[in-house]
């Protein structure tokens, strides 16, 4: 029994920040997104009576079992569904570079959810395959879905909760400008960061009560296509994110000088250029820019010459997750 | 009728960010700074009944009637006090550069309030002119005394706020030293700040819940003489107030690259070689470490030579404003 499944990254227009439920993975905030067409995640399960444990492989490299908790754990909900005792081996592979700025884990975690039910024998069901991504990474929830996705705000205890696709990726053709400013991986992790954030930040009650009015600007931006709307509201959304993190105690900065220096770049061009172009930056320091298909190629062009920018992606709308193998 | 008077800037470690009070210029949280020695503002005040109106001169420049407004309002309120309608020639000169980052509009309005009482005939008092220079500049308002100093959070309309001298100049050795980063004048000056940050962050009601706490732990720890405690509450102030105003809508951002650069140098002084050394920052690029006198050195140099640094000063606790000409 073997399936393979492929799924896109994504990034939040409307930040994920803050859980309602650290067991379930649930979060306290509503969260909008854009899949990414083109940096994909292409997962293999196969399952094997002989092995006496999941092995994962992710990029050529096995996990060891710390490292594999999570996918293990996904394993584990689909075996309980499918009523087998039969671990597996995941080959997983990332299109796009590790540190390209680009969490793999929303990809990954989709890839897993879809290419595991189908090698288990449970039918295609992304609804389903959302949920289980979700426990592994939450904002793996979007990636199930192709172009403009929510994942909502959810309620302790309530594992149902699953992301919802607002419009395809033929809604609006945007683009989004990836900045890589640095290879190394971020210095703080998700999770963590997010635990000292609810701690010990002063101002993270005001960002969860802050967030989903940020985020019902975001949805209607997107309905009516309105790039100013979109992107005041995106960069007031990772701003507070980014803000509440770094009142905590202790502080979390994710911020590199070149980050800074991105974030000048795209402001400058947009206040004394007049092209609409907005940032966005998630836990790590490269910075996005949301901007239509005709400014693109001059917005990557002036990333790349700045300062400490190390390179540059133009991505797009992208497709939901699909199996590409399923056991016949 | 001539006087002239001597005013040290300083820098606060709890920050003043917020009004209770606009017109009256009246902080709605406590700020807690220390007098800065050697940086200087010397003013001399000379009544001219030949005058029509108020001359004042900054380091040779003569202001224009809307720059020269808080500065009249100041000589008003003498005037209305001492009884006199005798307009006067201002001359005010400092002796650190202007782009030190270091407002000089806190020494400069705390030797005007001292100088212009005496050249009007009126007793020498620093609560008196405190207050006088408050309504000018509230940071002002703890240039009036030596060492370190609290301006405590005020009610609206409660015009008898000054600030309180805490400990005189020898209670403790501290060093500050300044990293300039850039010499043009901040982006945003810190009136319309703060009242962006008021109309528009969601930030700005804990943020004024949580810097009395704060102010609190900077106020034990001066007692205390506990660098490590005064440092972490420092940074937490600056970075409570700066990730406030990052919040706002349109947002206000401060730093610069360089800035980035001199916060890590700082960090990693302080995390991988052991060196108490904290970091502040006022609205503007520049950064501060607060450290001890035997580290002063060292960490001018590090900061000397860290990317986008422009030049260093250091800096120790400094005398209250006082008159070194009066009337006879």
């Amino acid at each position: 029994m073997r399936a393979t499944a492929v799924a896109c990254a994504n990034i939040a227009f409307a930040k994920y920040w803050g859980k309602a439920d650290p067991w379930l993975n649930i979060p306290a905030v509503p969260s909008i997104s854009l899949t990414l067409r083109g940096l994909e995640t292409v997962t293999t399960v196969e399952l094997n009576p002989a092995l006496e444990c999941d092995e994962i492989t992710i990029d050529g490299e096995l996990l060891s079992p710390p490292e594999s908790k999570r996918a293990v754990e996904l394993l584990d909900a689909v075996r309980a569904c499918a009523q087998s005792r039969c671990f597996a081996k995941v080959l997983s592979r990332n299109n796009f570079p590790k540190a390209s700025g680009l969490a793999s884990s929303a990809s990954g975690f989709a890839a897993l959810s879809v290419a595991a039910r189908a090698a288990y024998g449970l039918p295609f069901d992304p609804v389903e395959s959302s949920r289980l991504a979700r426990r592994g990474s939450a904002s793996a929830a979007r990636s199930l879905f192709g172009g403009y996705v929510e994942l909502p705000q959810g309620l302790p205890g309530d594992d149902s909760l699953a992301a919802r696709p607002l419009y395809p990726p033929e809604h609006w053709e945007l683009r989004l400008v990836v900045a890589i400013v640095c290879e190394q991986p971020k210095k703080m992790g998700s999770r963590p960061a997010m635990e000292q954030t609810r701690a010990s930040s002063p101002y993270y009650a005001a960002w969860l009560e802050h967030a989903p009015k940020l985020a019902q600007r975001i949805r209607e931006a997107i309905a009516k296509r309105d790039i100013e709307a979109l992107g005041h509201a995106s960069e007031a959304s990772f701003q507070a994110m980014h803000a509440a993190a770094w009142a905590a105690e202790p502080s979390i900065f994710y911020l590199e000088p070149a980050s800074v220096e991105a974030l000048h770049t795209i402001r400058s061009m947009r206040e004394k250029e007049g092209i609409p172009v907005f940032a966005t930056m998630d836990a790590g320091p490269q910075v996005k820019a949301i901007c239509l298909p005709e400014h693109a190629e001059a917005i990557a062009q002036r990333l790349s010459n700045t300062k400490g920018v190390l390179r540059v992606l133009i991505t797009q709308p992208g497709p939901a997750a699909s199996l590409i193998e399923s056991p016949s």
